[in-house]
C-alpha cells in the first residue's frame, strides 16, 4: 500500500435517514422487528462479559443471546457474570445457526481465538447473520500474512453459498464508517492497533512525519488484554508491583499496524508493555516531523481529522490523557507534546482495551451497521 | 561535550589495597577508627529511609547519625520509621557539624532538595567532611544550565575555606570509579538518568547508534519517586488502576542525560511516566543501529562493558528485565531485543528509584569513596 | 429505641400512581415541569463526581446543575472532571438559592462537610427547595450525640420560614421507603452503616440475635471513602500493598449503627480498615444466634425481608460476594455462611461506598421523594 | 486439652552456652564442621523461594542445596529465580538423603504440599537428618483430626529405623523454644495461626478472655498465601481492587489453632479474606473480658509475655500495626485497641505471611535447632 492509497476521512459517513430506517427493519430471513435482537458468543471472557453487559443497557437491543461452546449452556448468565446480578439476564445457549434464526437475531458477535472464528464465520453467514469478529481471524487483507504470525491455517477464499466469501471490512469506525455499515463480516481491530492507529492516522495522511528516522510506538496495557486463562505470567503475585516488556518484534498486532498505516517494517518499532492495572492502554507514540511546527497546528490536524468523530477525544491546550479517564468508556483520548524546536512530537493515546479497544468498539461497528448513532449506548 | 570525549570505561577502577586500608583509618580531623559512622541528612522521606535502613546494615558503618531540619530532633528513629522497630536505633539530632565531629562523622548523604544541598555542602566541605549529595544540585557542570532547569540560583564559585569549591563527581560508579574515589563532593545521579545512561553508554562509547535516526527513551517510574509529600497527583485513588505521562520535554534529568552521553537535545527524546507501584524503573530505549549487527555482537558489547562492575546485570539469550527482580535491591538489569534486520535494537532497563536509582548508589559511591568493595552491603 | 420499636418492613413502600404524577410535575415555587432539574453543591470531590456522573445518564433528571464553593464557578465541568469529557456538560455556578430557582431546581445534594451542610440547608429548606445531605450533619436524632462525635455545634431546632426545622428523615431506603417519600430534608447514610445496616436488620428485626454474646462488624473499605484531600495516608505508596485498622472504638459511624439498630454500645464491637483499592466496602458481621438455624431458615429471612427491595441481592446457596462484583453499582450484596451447629453466623455485606454507600443512594433516595422508579437511573 | 495444661511461657528457654556450641559442631553422621549446610526441598515456589533467598544471606550457613523433585534438576538456580541472579548460586539437585549426606546436610526444609511431607520425611529422619516441614503434615496431635480437615491418609504411627517416630513439635517459637531446641522434626506453623495465637496466647495464658461470650478472628492475607499454582481466584483481574471472605467455617488452619489454644470449636470463629496485596496477613480479633481492665495493664500483660521474644514487636501507645511495616521482615507486630468501659478489646496482629508466617518463621526454628542467636539472619 502506497501513502497515497491512505484512505482519506470522509465528510458524510452516516447513512441517510431513510436508508438506514430500512435497514433496522429488515432482517435477513424477511419479516420486521421493531427492535434488534444480536448474540454474543464467548460471553464470559473479559470482551464476551464486557459485550453483554454492554449491549444489556443498549437502547436499541432488545434481545441479547448468549452463545456458549462448552458445557454452560442452560445456565443463567448470572451464575457465570455476577456482577450482572440483579438484571433479567437470558439463558446461554449452544452455538446452532437454527436457534440464531429462531431467536430472530441477524447480527453476532464472536468473541472468540481466531481459529473458532474461522470455523463459524461461514455458516453463519450462509444464513445472512451479519458477523463482528472480535478475533484476529480477519484483520489482514494478506491470508499469508495471517499464517505466518498466528500459525494458523487461514480458509482461504473460503465459500458462502456457493459464492465467493465476501472480504471482512477492518472495524476502525473512524477510518472505514460507510464500508462497515454495508458490511456482512467486520473485523474488530487489535486493542493495541486502535490505539496506535487513532494517533497517527492524522499525521500519516497528512504526510507530516519524517519516515526516514522511523516511528517509535510503546505501548502498555492492562492485565485483561492477556485473557482470562490463568497462567503464571496473570498471577497476581507476579504482576502486582511490577512492569516489564513482552514479545519484543514478534507481537501479532505489527502487521496490522502497518497494513492500515502503508508502512514498511523497517519504520516503525513496535513494543508492548504489562501494565500492573485491569484495563486500560496508554501508547506513547514519538515521530520527528518533516516540517518545524507549531503546537496549534498540531492540534488542528488532530481536530479537523476527528471532526464528527464522538468516539475520540483531542485533548486541548498541552493536557495529557490518562488511563482512568478512559477506563470503563468507549472513549480514544489523545494528546500530545511538541519540543521548542517544533520537530520532535509525543502523541499520547489512550483506551480502554475492553472498551474503544474491544467490546466497544464492536457495539460502535454494531452501530454503523445497523444504522444508528454511532455512539448509541456507548457513552 | 563532543563525542570523542566520551569516558572510556577504565580497566583498573578500584584503588590499590594499600591505599583502600588508609583511607579507611583517616577520618578528616585526624585520629584513626576501625569502623565508619556517618550521617544522613533527610532520614524521613523515601530516600533517606531506604539510606537508613540499608546502612544500619552494612558491615563496614559502625555508626549512623539521622539528621533533622524540623522539629523532629530528639526523637527516636523508630517512631518516624516503624518499619525499623526493633532494631537498635539512634535518635534523630539537629544539624551542626560540630555535632558531626564530636559523632566522628567522615561522610555525610544529603537526601535533601537542591536549595538545601546548597547550602549545607560549603559547611560540610569546610570541616573536611566528604558528601554524597542525593539532589540535583551538583550533578550539571553548566551551573546556568542548572538555573535554567531547576530555576534556582546557584552558589556558583563557593569556596571552601577561602579557595575556590572542589568540583563535584558525577556519581555514576559504572563511569566515574576512580574519580569517586577520591572525590570530596559527589553528585548522585537521578534515578532515570542511571536508567537511561547505563543502557545507553556501551552503545555510545562504541559508536554503534545511528544518531541521524534520534534515540527514543521512554521511562516508566513508580510513584516513590515523586517524594512523600501529599499532592493530588500521589494520591491513591488518581494513581491506582491509572497511568499517565508527565512533563514531556520538560523533565529536568533531561539535561544530567544529555551531558553525560554528549549529545545534543534534537538527538534525543526523554519522557517519564507514572506508574502504579510503589518502587521501580523501566526505561525501554530505542535506537536504530548504524550497521547491521547479530544479537550475540549486542550482547557481547554489554557484556564487555560491564565486566568487573557488579551491580549492572546483563541477561543472556533475549531474557528481558522486569520490575520485581530489580525491586528492593541495588541492581540495574539490562535486556535487549535486536529485530530479524539487525537494526532496530530496544534495550530495557530497570532498576528500583530508591535503589541504584538513589539510596543503593549513593551507598556504592559511599564504598568507593571510603575504599570498601563496590557491592558491600548492597547484595 | 427498645427493640420493639425497630422499624419493620412495609409492603406497600412506593406512593399511588396519581400522587406520584402530582410530585413529579410539581415545582416549589409553581409551575410545572416535565423532568426535573436537581444541583449537587460540591461535584468535585469523589462522591460529588460520581452524584453528577450518574444524574446526568439518568432518564428522568434534565438539568444537573454543578454549584461550586470555590473559585472554579464559571468554569465548565468537563475542566474539573476529565472523565466526563465528550458529554453536554453544564458550567459550575457559585451557591445561590435566586441562581436554584430561576434554574428550576426542586431538589439539592449537598456533598459537602456537616459544618457546610448545616449552614446551606436552612436557607434551602426556606426556599421550598428539597435537600438530601450526604454529610453526617443530621444523621443522628440526637444533636448532643453529634456534637460529642463530630466536635461540631449543631444548629439544634433551627427555623425555617419562622417555623420549626422539619425533622430529617435517616435516607435508608430499605428501611424507611415511606418517610423519604415525604421528606423535605433526606440525611444520606454513612457508608459503613449502610453495609452494616442492611446485614444486620433482618436478623435484629426477627429477634434472632443472642445479644449476650455480642455482634462484632469488622469493616474494610477503599480509599475514595476518605475523601480526595491530599494527606499523608491517602498517598500511594502508604496504601499500596498495605492494609491496616484505623478508629477502633472512635469511628464516627458508630452512634449512627447504635441509633438504626436500637442497641448499647457495649453489645457491638465496630472496627473499620484501609483496602488498597479505589472503592467498595466489605463487612464482615459476626453474631451468635439464640436458636440453631438451618441455613436455608437464614436465607429465608434475608430473602423475605428484602422481597422488593431491588438494591439488595440476597446470594444463594452459601455464595459470598466479593467487592468487584458491586464496584461501580447501586447494590448492596449479602451472603453469609453458618457453622454446622447452626449457631454461628457470618453475613459478609459488600458495596460500593460511593454507589450505594453515597451517590447511588442519595439518588435511590431522590427517586423516592421525587416518585421515581427506586431503581430508576441506577442499574 | 484443658485450659490448665496451655503451656506457660518459661523464662529460660534458650539452651546453655555449652551445649550449643557441641550442637553446632556435630553432625547426623559424626564429624565436625564450623557452620552448617542445609536443603530446601521445593525451591521455587513462593515460600520455598523466600527461604532460600534468607539463608544465603544468613551469617552461619555455608552451603544452601536446593533440591527440586521435577525436571529442573541440573540448573542453575538463577534461572529459576531471576532475582537471585549476581549472587552466587548453586545448582538444584534432585531428591536423594545420599547427595545430602554427600553435601553435609544436617537440615532440610520441606516447603512441600503434605502428600509430598508425609512420604519425605521418613527417610530423612532415618539419616538422622533434621526436618522443618513447612506443610500441615505434622501440625496436628491428632491424626485423626488432620485426615478429616485434609483428606490425605496420615503415615500414622510411621517407624524410623524401626522405632516409633518422634513426635513432630509445633514450631511456634515464643511457646515451644526449648522443645523445638530438641527436636528432629518440627512442624512449622501456618500463617494465619501464627498471626492469631500469638495475638491470643497472652491473653488465653492469662485468663482473662471471657470465653463464654466467644472470640472472633477476622484474618485478611495477601494471595502469595495462595501458591503459585495459577488459578482464576490467583489471576491479576480478579484481585486487583477485589476483596472477599473465602472458606468460612471451613478453613484448614482451623484445628490448629483450637488445639494450640486448647479451645472448643464453638468459643471461636476463625475467618480468611483474600486481600489485593501480595505479601502480609492482617489479622483484627476481639474479645470480651472477664474483668475490666486498663490499657496499660493490657499492654503490660503482652510486654510480659513476649519480653526476651525477640520477632514479636508489642507497640506502644495504642499505636497499631500496619502491613507495610512487617513485610519483608520476620517480626509480628501487635497492637491493640480497648473501650473506654473496660471490656471490649481488639488486638490487632501483623506479619509476612512469607517471614514469620513461614519462611522466616522455619528459619527461627533451625536457629533454635541449631543453637544459633535466636533472631540470626532474621533483621
Amino acid at each position: 500500500m502506497s501513502k497515497s492509497t491512505i484512505p482519506k476521512p470522509r465528510e458524510k459517513e452516516f447513512l441517510p435517514q431513510r436508508r438506514r430506517r430500512q435497514r433496522e427493519t429488515a432482517i435477513p430471513w424477511g419479516g420486521t422487528v421493531k427492535s434488534y435482537a444480536v448474540a454474543v458468543v464467548g460471553p464470559t471472557g473479559y470482551a464476551g462479559a464486557e459485550l453483554v453487559s454492554r449491549l444489556l443497557r443498549h437502547p436499541r437491543i432488545s434481545d441479547v443471546v448468549p452463545v456458549v461452546r462448552d458445557g454452560n449452556a442452560g445456565r443463567p448468565l448470572a451464575e457465570l457474570l455476577p456482577r450482572l446480578g440483579g438484571l433479567a439476564l437470558p439463558e446461554c445457549v449452544p452455538f446452532s445457526t437454527e436457534l440464531l434464526r429462531e431467536r430472530s437475531v441477524g447480527l453476532v458477535f464472536l468473541s472468540t481465538p481466531p481459529e473458532v472464528s474461522l470455523k463459524l464465520v461461514p455458516p453463519l453467514l450462509e444464513q445472512g447473520i451479519r458477523v463482528v469478529d472480535l478475533s484476529a481471524a480477519f484483520r489482514l487483507s494478506s491470508t499469508e500474512e495471517f499464517e505466518r504470525w498466528y500459525g494458523i491455517a487461514h480458509r482461504n477464499g473460503f465459500t458462502v453459498n456457493g459464492n465467493h466469501a465476501p472480504r471482512a471490512v477492518y472495524g476502525l469506525p473512524e477510518l472505514h464508517a460507510r464500508k462497515i455499515a454495508d458490511a456482512q463480516l467486520v473485523a474488530n481491530p487489535g486493542c493495541y492497533p486502535t490505539s496506535v492507529l487513532l494517533a497517527l492516522l492524522p499525521l500519516r495522511t497528512a504526510g507530516w512525519i519524517d519516515l526516514d528516522r522511523g516511528i517509535v510506538c510503546d505501548c502498555k496495557s492492562g492485565v485483561s488484554g492477556a485473557g482470562k486463562e490463568p497462567r503464571l505470567e496473570t498471577h497476581f503475585v507476579e504482576v502486582e508491583g511490577n512492569f516489564r516488556a513482552y514479545n519484543l518484534f514478534r507481537h501479532r498486532h505489527t502487521p496490522e499496524i502497518l497494513e492500515q498505516l502503508g508502512l514498511e517494517a523497517e519504520s516503525l518499532i513496535f513494543t508492548t508493555h504489562l501494565l500492573p492495572v485491569r484495563r486500560g492502554i496508554l501508547s506513547s507514540i514519538y515521530v520527528w516531523l518533516r516540517e518545524r511546527r507549531e503546537r496549534q497546528e498540531v492540534e488542528s490536524l488532530f481536530r479537523s481529522y476527528y471532526s464528527g468523530k464522538p468516539m475520540v477525544r483531542v485533548l486541548a491546550g498541552g493536557r495529557l490523557p490518562e488511563l482512568q479517564y478512559v477506563v470503563e468508556t468507549n472513549f480514544c483520548d489523545l494528546g500530545f507534546a511538541l519540543d521548542a524546536a517544533g520537530k520532535r512530537l509525543v502523541v499520547v493515546s489512550c483506551l480502554d482495551n475492553l472498551g474503544k479497544g474491544a467490546a466497544g468498539q464492536a457495539i460502535q461497528n454494531m452501530n454503523l451497521m445497523l444504522g444508528f448513532a454511532e455512539e448509541e449506548g456507548l457513552l
